[in-house]
């Protein structure tokens, strides 16, 4: 039996690898991108696989992997990174790591909200421009009604900052209503129309999904109170791109911030582009790009990887029976 | 007696007037900045002055005011809009409006701390630059240990926001302890040397007076642990700009955000403006401007003077004996 784990990618530091060297392992860390045929040739001599790089585990790089007992993947989509459905006939286990993002995603979305508030991009474009003056009367946080897509570990660590801290008004919609967290974080329940209606900040934080493309679209956004402020922190889709350029142009939406952005359909990319810094900003991916986030990763990921080498399972498992 | 009473400026709304309509009393609302000579002479035949606009109420311009009882200034420096000394030998009365503006300045303060901890308006400026990729791993606000130089009513609040949603470690410095506040607040006490020296991100918030202009200069900066956050929310020049500039370029300072900024010494001034995005940001004095702030400092006002022209007397005399 292999005792060799492949790590991939350069976002795991050395020290957080050490509890797999003593537990026996020896670590073979590639970081430059792993062509497939690199991936099948070095998992074949491996036991597991902590997937921090960017590449993609086909089914035919997993095929010759006699000894993988694990493919770890750091973060929480893994559906993008390893073909789990494969992985599962072959009898490899596939675990990510939840909750260890959620902290660093919703300090990034509260920035946002107060970016938009307060129109901090682009009053400092402005000044740094030397075209200050003349500032329009902004809003408190504190005296408006902010709305919650998804309660989820992001979404909870959003209204607990929202509500601890700034001390405003916060509904959620999900799914699933979620009644003890109601009392919990002083919160209450609103259908998506409810929310979309109501609300004078609306934060997106649900899961991407067949489900949820496209879910804030046209007839939510043309329900908006004019002058709602929209922040997408979870993927760009979900805000349809078409229903979003109509928002801002009605004044329906007076600022939107969105964390990653769309690449498609090229012409509304083009004209919401054009909208920032005004009545747009967008931050390059960088919900979950913290150390505390990453190294919460890295542990949770070689700690699953243990779990799995010496006992067959573990709570991570996301292509389990 | 005169029932005149002059409003100066355009923050004020009309309908927060009422209530001195309802006393019995005539508004007149110039909304032009006032010449000196014209302050005179509409101060002749006023009982109560409400100075919202960007006048300076000079000795002169009080002199003749035979019917004046106060001057109730919008905001809280009125010492650059009121000689209150001139006023006091004349039995004039000069308010401020203390506690209104605290929750907007405490929220652009963090607004501007995370858009530090998460580099946002660097990160946006790349983004529509089409200049991101290789983003640096940043910090988590919840694990880093914050100073609050200055413990008014704006400090109290930016402790409150960091303590009760972001759940981070928060010290603060200021003249006098103030030891029931820690308990409350559940921050600590520590002398300006130890909190240059210890904390990761330093909040300034301290009025600007003599005595702490410079307040955080050389010494201090010199003395932070490389990579510390440095955001000034009260007067740009209680840091010292030559020690502010020194501090960046020698990485004590890993990122610095004020509202507001120096115009001396200019050949400082012109180096740190090449440090934006990527070291400093800078928004245009905007931390009070906010409805909510500018509407709470208008109702105080008024009742400041109703105080005064019913029961002579005012909590916001600033010029009392």
């Amino acid at each position: 039996m292999s005792k060799n784990i492949l790590v991939t990618g350069t976002s795991v530091r050395a020290d957080l690898l050490q509890p797999l060297i003593d537990a026996g392992y020896s670590i073979d860390n590639p970081t430059h991108l792993l062509t497939e045929t690199e991936l099948k040739e070095a998992l074949k001599s491996s036991v597991a696989y902590l997937l921090g790089g960017d590449e993609y585990a086909t089914k035919l790089a997993l095929s010759s992997a006699r000894d993988l007992k694990v493919v770890a993947f750091l973060g929480m989509g893994y559906e993008s990174f390893v073909d789990a459905q494969a992985a599962r006939e072959l009898g490899i286990l596939v675990t990510n790591t939840p909750g260890t993002l959620s902290n660093a995603v919703a300090e990034l979305t509260i920035g946002l909200v107060l970016c938009s508030t307060r129109k901090l991009y682009l009053y400092a474009s402005n000044w740094a421009g030397g075209r200050s003056g003349g500032e329009d009367k902004q809003r408190d946080l504190a005296a408006l009604h902010v709305g919650i897509v998804g309660l989820g570990g992001v979404g909870i660590r959003i209204a607990e900052i929202l509500r601890g801290g700034f001390g405003c008004k916060v509904s959620y919609y999900s799914r699933s209503r979620k009644r003890p967290l109601e009392d919990k974080l002083g919160i209450e329940y609103l259908d998506l129309a409810g929310l979309a209606s109501q609300v004078e900040v609306m934060i997106i934080m649900t899961p991407s999904n067949a489900e949820t493309k496209g879910l804030i679209g046209e007839s939510q956004i043309s329900a908006f109170r004019p002058g709602t402020i929209l922040v997408n922190t979870a993927r760009p889709d979900i805000v349809d791109p078409l229903a979003l350029l109509k928002g801002i142009e009605t004044n329906r939406i007076e600022y939107a911030a969105f964390d990653d952005f769309y690449e498609e359909p090229k012409d509304a990319v083009a004209k919401l582009k054009a909208l920032v810094p005004s009545k747009l900003m967008v931050t390059p991916h960088i919900g979950s790009l913290t150390h505390q986030a990453r190294d919460g990763m890295a542990r949770k990921a070689i700690a699953s990887i243990l779990n799995i080498l010496s006992t067959g399972t573990d709570p991570n498992v996301v292509n389990g029976q």
